[in-house]
């Protein structure tokens, strides 16, 4: 089976887009094989910073999609790289889970539990407490540390609904300091998906960027110039208004549909 | 010594106002003292849910202003009252601290914990955790819970400086959600002031505001028609340039000021 659309690189976002859940969603298996077959360059892409890239890595090998670690792309990884650019070695307080402030430690970065610090670190954070709040308030007030977070997701898909996902933590981080979190470095900010173009070693006219949301993934594809294929497997439903608006160049049913017929 | 301003009732702000930390500041006893003493009407109001109204009136009574419990109005009675009005007995969800659940229990309202409800109080809660985060997302997305805040303020003064207060709180759960905390019934919101004029017994016109908060203690005097006296002895600064956007009738060193010299 051959691909039907001419990019030489692909981008796919993760949740909704190849898997669900434990479950890889229609044609995943079978396009990403064909598009290797084909000699096509791809990268998987999450904002999702509370596994790591080794996580995905074997997740995606266990459901039939042999991964390699550098082929996945997350906002804890993107966020380490970028900081470890702009402040290297620099001191972080982290409001994240561990596999976030691992990625901070292998980029040379120095995660202490304490507000004197350079930036503090917002991430979707399943162990979020007042405790970390107030630290992050006192790292501002009396330490005059930045802020930087991983990804503006309101809520995580989950297999029976969803749950908070960082924007709770950038909120309330926000009301309390008066400062804003920036950047936020996950889709859809141009600092993520140059390091997905950088990793395909391909310029945008030549990628597309493939995902289910259309304010992050289309979004970002978009202001970049990448072609943009919007897939109905997760949170964007077929007649969805908001499709109109932002106007992916193409929309498949499922990832069955990279496939030529 | 006598008052030298002409209001039949005064509201007093607490934090900032007639004490700060576990210290009563210049003149709050003096004037406290001057105004039962000539038959004025007063009453204290603050807007932090973390204590009981027993527990204001007994550090005030412990500082040496003898006061009772119903001189005292605070954000999680006024809630606990506003809730049991538009909803008697509703089940509730509670973001906040022991005080506020018992002032809920003694209004009629049921407290439970999970998701199962009518409404999600949203209050400064330095127990606040992601699983409480959770819990109000769920309330609102399985079971259509409003939302209700006690309080608006970003911070709230200790000794040593500042510590999150409920627009954190609120904050996180306004991002999750993407539904208002509304209404926010604490300073400066018309429903916390009512609550004070009733238990004063006076209208608008002869009552005086008196607080250290422009954005909260004067505006919400000025909004209704109240005199405001601003006292530079809490969070404003003498020469801020807010002051002059807000106006306050009046401006004094400390409450040492509402007596004649």
């Amino acid at each position: 089976m051959r691909i039907r659309f001419p990019y030489r690189g692909f981008i796919f976002d993760l949740d909704g887009t190849v898997y669900l859940g434990e479950q890889l969603l229609p044609g995943a298996k079978a396009a990403v094989g064909a598009l290797r077959a084909e000699g096509r360059r791809l990268t998987f892409l999450s904002n999702k910073p509370i596994q790591s890239r080794a996580d995905y890595a074997a997740k995606l090998t266990r459901l039939g999609i042999p991964t390699a670690v550098d082929e996945v792309i997350n906002s804890s990884y993107v966020l380490a790289r970028y900081l470890a650019r702009e402040a290297a070695g620099a001191a972080c307080y982290v409001i994240g889970e561990p596999p976030l402030v691992a990625e901070l430690r292998a980029a040379g970065l120095r995660p202490v539990d304490g507000p004197a610090v350079d930036y503090v670190v917002v991430a979707f954070d399943r162990t979020f407490t007042y405790r970390k709040l107030d630290t992050a308030l006192q790292a501002v007030r009396r330490h005059g540390a930045r802020l930087i977070g991983t990804n503006p997701d309101r809520t995580c898909p989950v297999e029976d609904g969803e749950i908070p996902d960082a924007a709770g933590m950038i909120a309330a981080v926000e009301a309390v300091t008066g400062q804003r979190v920036d950047p936020i470095v996950g889709k859809p900010s141009p600092i993520t998906l140059a390091v997905a173009l950088e990793r395909l070693g391909l310029p945008e006219g030549e990628c597309a960027m493939v995902g289910d949301r259309l304010e992050t993934d289309i979004a970002m594809g978009k202001a970049a110039g990448l072609a943009t294929v919007l897939v109905l497997t997760g949170i964007t439903r077929p007649g969805d208004a908001a499709i109109a608006q932002w106007r992916p160049d193409h929309i498949i049913e499922s990832l069955e549909d990279l496939l030529e017929p």
